[in-house]
């Protein structure tokens, strides 16, 4: 009997071990979902948006493709925040969505995926819709090299329903199951050599560690250049900072760039070479205009990733792996005799407040905090004083979406944690970032994943307040989140939750919630009103 | 003191009565709304699928240009499934979004709108970016122009968050603000006439009645119409019918048309004449081959769509405004002699079940039923149950998606409901549609909006077992919502909410909850599985 479309799908994803499959299904996807086989694993999502967000954390985590099932038009247009969410964190996805049967493509039936290669756009690398069932399985193949070569990122098929049935191209298909690309390149020697020399010749240079060294697996070469050459090591600022780049409890890292233009310049200004690894040039929010770079200052980006060489405002770029990259700058390079930095200070106990602060908050988790915890973080008033308390120190325990889009924390927690069955993860929120994936909490419920919730509340957008102040605005309707309970609703979708508030019974509540083997717990906290940044 | 772009835009949306705003606030968009002028009104929405939900159920009961303000590139991608529907919806929405302040757009900046004009499409009529501050207030008026426009639709703007505060053109602005335009056009009278005399020629014509009947106010000629021609009147497929164009208690009317070629062509073909008011030809979905149309009838469609009338399968179509085309048919037909059809009997008593079927609790619902009741849809296995047995008789009683994309409901619920405060709004959910735009309970207690809602669990996706069940397929994951309690979510988010099982007890909560004027309230009933038809 002929192999069937279906069943040629199904081999490729188990040669790409893409057995996990995240989705919300529709009618339009019930044909490739029928008598799915028992080493194949479906996590089901209450909405798009909460489904990409667990693959992108699952992809993360595991560093494979990860495929996402979509329902035609409206599945994938609920979904378009987390695709954007994903192309920023170079989250390596093979997207699917079901289409009307071809029969009824032209007439625009009902559910018809009109323009379905415009629908995810302009977040993946590539958008098709085969033109003929027998092309099903080379196009998902295609897609999921497109989503693995760098920069890695979303790619997406759409498939007509009646495809799946029919027969594959048996010709091509051992080709097509067999091949493996990949894209993982060392930078020209020559510009290795001569980077080397300029860093051994800097007076004081510094490195500003980007997420794609951890994704890159360059996280000890990172630290041996470091140390190697005794220089000073900043992450980049915490917009774009979705994984860490560089132990932030390391004697030589000073702490977070700036994320704007003005202060970033005098940051780094006192130091004469900037090499930034495995980052965008910057990745700025507020407009805070000023010098980019001082003038004695020179700058020089390694990056995997063509567009962000490009757009850079200033300076030199690399283009190449990262990890590969401070590898062979490791061969080439020399130990330095400069002066290292002085360590910065730590963190000092946070100043009471009633309710808790920001900085109270994260210092209670930094107590509860297990040594292989993993953080996933959604709190835009709290991000900078978590990074300063918990300080992580390995890589793999940080998961933010650099892409500045919400509703990624719940989601991307549940992919970690299925990817990472033996970590403590902790997902930390504020109760307005929770609402766009809020229906993962029954996801976490229902499959029993351990993760523990940390939501903060303080009865506002205050990352929105904090801005207003900043351009001098007043006035603003729709900052304020009054009655906005998610412990509450966490219980509705049966997560058990409590609200506490002092900080002893904080760390409590968070130290009895992460020993809990077999479900999710949440712990809301009343927050004051504030941006905490130490 | 010259006028700002934000001064030009408020007086803009003042000049077309679009002073509430729906919205979900970025910091891209706080310089338009700081300082909101108090005869605006905001609805906050916690995603932006509900903000976008809102503003289409507003659009489509108010017939006007509604406003809706999202944040940049994740926001508008968090809405693009919501702007699915309301282009389904043929909504008039104005959606505007921020940006990144101009200087840091070509270095991508963190939350720079990439490709702004893309991330909507394919469902926006018009898309832009303005090339320059001053360019905004005209850009918002094309936007408002084109949404206005048949076939009325979303249109898309994007404005870079330092605009507002730059000076307006003084010397466009008073002729940009003074513009008004209109698309509502009479058909060829010659094509009026041709099709009058082919209906009295007819032995045994039908209307197949289409949601744009009651969009273009053309629901009293509809009804005149059939009546001098003593017509069968037919719904457009449920798939299709976002509202209704013909009273469903009327003697004419003979139910709805069945949303698969096979079938509706089977329907059709007792009738030699089929003309097809106000919609697609047809919203078909279930793929069931079969003859488009007997060989005996001819089929007319008269739509506003061009769209619509290039991509019909079969007949011949006339663009133009559906309410002027049905009055201007009116006044070229004369009165029939024909034999009317039988009216169709009354809905019988629902067969008893435990838990209740869907027919049951639709005529429970149907007994408590205010005469001056407003319904919002989104329950896909009991849709045909409530169109049975609600029998809706009055324009502006019936919202439904059109597109088939879920998320739509809660949503559009509060949008009708602040468009018609006097008018006692029922939203009938499944637990599993409710999911996808959750948060908008939340909005619905801040804003005391005394909407119903009435929640149908059956613990599963019945409409994809219904469609598995049809396809003949099996062991299917993802199809089961276990432990998936609404009513539990919606006091979460300090909704009152109960649950009943019987159907006197759900009469009775239903009539109580409809009488409540200071708030939402949610009843929620355990349902048996099945699809309900009747």
């Amino acid at each position: 009997m002929a192999t069937t479309v279906r069943e040629a799908a199904l081999d490729l994803f188990r040669a790409h071990e893409m057995t996990t499959i995240f989705g919300n299904p529709g009618s339009t996807e019930l044909p490739m979902l029928a008598e799915l086989p028992s080493d194949f694993r479906y996590v089901l999502g209450l909405q798009e948006l909460v489904v990409v967000g667990m693959a992108d954390g699952y992809a993360q985590a595991t560093g494979r493709v990860t495929h996402v099932n979509l329902h035609t038009a409206p599945g994938v247009g609920n979904a378009v925040g987390g695709i954007y969410n994903a192309q920023s964190n170079k989250s390596p996805l093979l997207i699917t969505a079901g289409q009307q049967v071809r029969a009824q493509i032209t007439m625009e039936a009902n559910l018809t995926n009109r323009e379905p290669t415009y629908g995810p756009q302009p977040y993946v690398k590539w958008s098709h819709e085969p033109p003929r069932a027998q092309d099903v399985p080379a196009a998902l193949a295609r897609a999921i090299h497109h989503a693995s070569l760098p920069p890695r990122g979303p790619a997406f098929v759409s498939i007509p329903m009646d495809d799946w049935g029919q027969p594959a191209d048996e010709e091509t298909l051992p080709l097509t199951l067999a091949r493996r690309v990949g894209g993982r390149a060392v930078p020209d020697p020559a510009a290795v050599t001569a980077l080397a020399r300029r860093i051994e010749a800097a007076r004081r240079p510094v490195m500003v560690a980007g997420p794609d060294i951890e994704a890159a697996g360059g996280w000890q070469d990172a630290v041996r250049l470091a140390e190697r050459q005794r220089m000073a090591v900043l992450a980049t600022p915490a917009t774009g900072g979705g994984k860490l780049g560089f132990p932030e409890n390391h004697p030589l890292f000073q702490g977070l760039l700036a994320p704007a233009i003005g202060p970033a310049g005098m940051q780094l200004a006192e130091y004469d070479l900037v090499l930034v690894v495995g980052s965008s040039v910057f990745p700025y929010y507020p407009y805070i205009p000023g010098a980019l770079l001082g003038p004695d200052t020179e700058l020089v980006q390694l990056t995997s990733d063509p567009s962000e060489a490009a757009r850079a405002p200033m300076g030199e770029a690399i283009v190449a792996d990262v990890g590969l990259a401070l590898a062979a700058l490791n061969g080439a390079i020399g130990e330095s005799e400069r002066e290292p930095p002085a360590p910065r200070p730590e963190p000092g106990p946070p100043a009471e407040a009633e309710p808790l602060s920001g900085s109270q908050a994260m210092q209670a988790l930094a107590v509860a905090w297990p040594a292989d915890g993993i953080v996933v973080v959604e709190t835009p008033s709290s991000t900078a004083a978590l990074r300063n308390r918990l300080r992580l120190s390995r890589p793999g325990s940080y998961y933010f979406s650099s892409s500045g889009g919400l509703g990624f924390g719940i989601s991307a927690a549940l992919g970690v944690q299925l990817a990472e069955p033996s970590r403590p993860v902790v997902c930390v929120l504020g109760e307005g970032s929770a609402q766009y994936g809020i229906t993962a909490l029954w996801t976490a419920a229902a499959y029993k994943l351990p993760v523990t919730f940390l939501v903060l509340r303080n009865e506002e957008y205050m990352i929105l307040k904090w801005f207003a102040e900043f351009e001098q605005e007043q006035g603003l309707p729709g900052l304020d989140l009054p009655g906005l309970d998610v412990a509450a609703v966490a219980r509705g979708y049966g997560v058990p939750a409590r609200e506490v508030t002092g900080a002893e019974e904080l760390t409590d509540a968070l130290t009895e919630a992460i020993a809990v083997q077999d479900g999710p717990r949440l712990v809301q906290v009343p927050c004051a009103s504030g941006m905490w940044l130490e």
